[in-house]
């Protein structure tokens, strides 16, 4: 079963009141070291079959019309979930 | 300016209702290769500097305490931002 991730974030011009709740409540917890934060959305869309260059295509179409508004919106990350396995350890 | 991407996933024993709309709204749009999706959130930290070791240390122990409950999310990735690039265009 292969998975593929979708990521879309507020594009950078859209005001992003979870991520200013975010960058307020940091310092107060001690995360001094963070200057900024913005808020968006993972997907996780499974296949039955592996990822192939044409589940990646479908889920990218998906992204930009079903999974994101394009107005607000942009897709940033479009992915077989596979190839992050190892990112996940790190 | 670092990033860090802090990605956070309800846990899969956790009902869904985000993912249970998308996935049944992905047919009715002609996506039908898709067997199930889930809904979570992706956040971006901001730094000064570069993303150091204690940086993601940081961004990790935040991701477990302010930008996940642990009762209902996983936290299934801390990376920095820039190591993403390469994906972004793939």
């Amino acid at each position: 079963m292969g998975r593929v991730v979708v990521e879309v974030m507020p594009k950078p011009e859209i005001l992003d009141p979870q991520g200013k709740a975010v960058v307020g409540a940091l310092p107060r917890l001690g995360f001094t070291q963070f200057t900024g934060a913005r808020q968006g959305k993972r997907f996780e869309l499974e296949v039955e079959g592996d990822v192939t260059p044409e589940v990646l295509a479908a889920a990218r179409e998906a992204a930009e019309t079903l999974l994101s508004n394009p107005v607000i919106e942009d897709v940033v990350r479009v992915a077989d979930a596979s190839a992050e396995a190892a990112e996940v350890s790190a």
